[in-house]
């Protein structure tokens, strides 16, 4: 399945403004001004100035939040997103209920508190961030993440992102009715099923730097029909498949 | 992954000479000459004229056998390709050890017997077999099945097939190494691995009219990296992904 771009003009303009550039400016903005953000249960708070809520909002990391305040604008970050801009691009300090900024070891526990599979998902996350794919919740497909070539107002999204691990049975996928449901939802709604299977390699999660032991498979799961990709040869060839 | 022809003109060789034509060809021969195949454990051994012995070759179905025998040469059918010459395509008898003609009911209760998984691989051998695609065994590659697009003089085996049902979890692809080590082979052998998973929708296996009532979902499994989905933007556009 190729991209869906929104419109004319919009895949030569994420052409031209890469995700990359977007994502060092806003990590350089927020290093300079020092950026400290607030937990807040199973999110994180972060107020900006108009020039980071741009950036912030060009990047695609959390979601603005209507406040009273005038010169200051709300953001509310994802676990994966604060942990993302805190712990692998080191331009966000996060503080605890007590004020106090807590060190990435602090930071991974309370995440893993709130959230069991955190150090799945945020592998995952950051596996895809890093390549420039821009992660938004899946909730609202039944998956984990849905990942975009680029600003969500510029193309849709094209994988719908299932994370999974080797821990137990408890995961997605284990039968086929749930395959084929998330298959068929996925093809209802032209995004490929993408599965992230993270590998903790026998390490734990004690602390972040666990992180760089796990390794992440990927594969894409389509369905397949025999008359389509008989009878289209010629188009199959031509990538349309 | 596109067809991969074998050699210059083979694509139009093979769409000047459609499978479903050979077949049907091969089909009403058998019927004239009245064929009668004999069972022999796990295959089945089947003595044509030159004329047919063309024809299977030419349909791929079963592979030659050396034999003193001049006027006559002999062909080793599995137990899959002669049950879809004798029940679905009904051109072909099949008798017993006992010399006598088995009827369909017999047949399939013998090759039940010869091989557990009987039932859930004919559905999946027949169900691509109707749509054209000419089906190999997949020893060689640890699956079931390979699939080509055509005779395998004139083009690769595009997708290697697994057949998976509902039954317990005695079956393939139940644990993550078992799924990746097959999705790197097939990658290794330029194969994609094509998952069909037969649904007997409650329906036993005592006799082949159950068949009617299993349905087959198909699938693919392909590795997928996330720089190439990126980077390679345009040749992914022209389906060279």
């Amino acid at each position: 399945m190729r991209p869906r771009w929104k419109g004319k003009g919009a895949e030569a303009k994420a052409l031209a403004d890469p995700m990359s550039e977007i994502v060092s400016q806003l990590q350089s903005s927020l290093l300079q001004s020092n950026a400290c953000a607030l937990l807040s249960g199973c999110s994180v708070l972060l107020a900006v100035e108009t020039e980071q809520t741009e950036l912030l909002t060009r990047a695609c990391f959390g979601k603005p939040i209507i406040t009273a305040e005038k010169d200051k604008q709300w953001f509310q970050l994802g676990l994966e997103e604060a942990f993302y801009l805190c712990y692998s691009l080191k331009c966000l300090k996060i503080a605890g209920e007590d004020n106090f900024v807590k060190n990435d070891v602090d930071l991974w526990l309370y995440m893993k508190l709130k959230k069991e599979k955190f150090p799945d998902f945020y592998k995952a996350y950051s596996h895809l961030r890093m390549k420039n794919w821009v992660l938004r919740p899946g909730l609202q497909y039944g998956v984990d993440f849905v990942a975009y070539r680029h600003h969500p107002s510029l193309v849709h999204s094209e994988y719908a992102v299932i994370v999974l691990s080797e821990e137990g049975d408890a995961g997605r996928l284990r039968v086929w009715s749930d395959f084929h449901c998330t298959i068929r939802l996925c093809g209802s709604v032209a995004k490929t099923l993408l599965m992230l299977n993270v590998d903790k390699n026998g390490h734990g999660a004690i602390s972040p730097s666990c992180l760089e032991r796990y390794s992440v498979e990927e594969c894409t799961i389509t369905r397949w029909s025999p008359e389509q990709s008989r009878d289209d040869q010629k188009a199959s060839e031509n990538g349309a498949k």
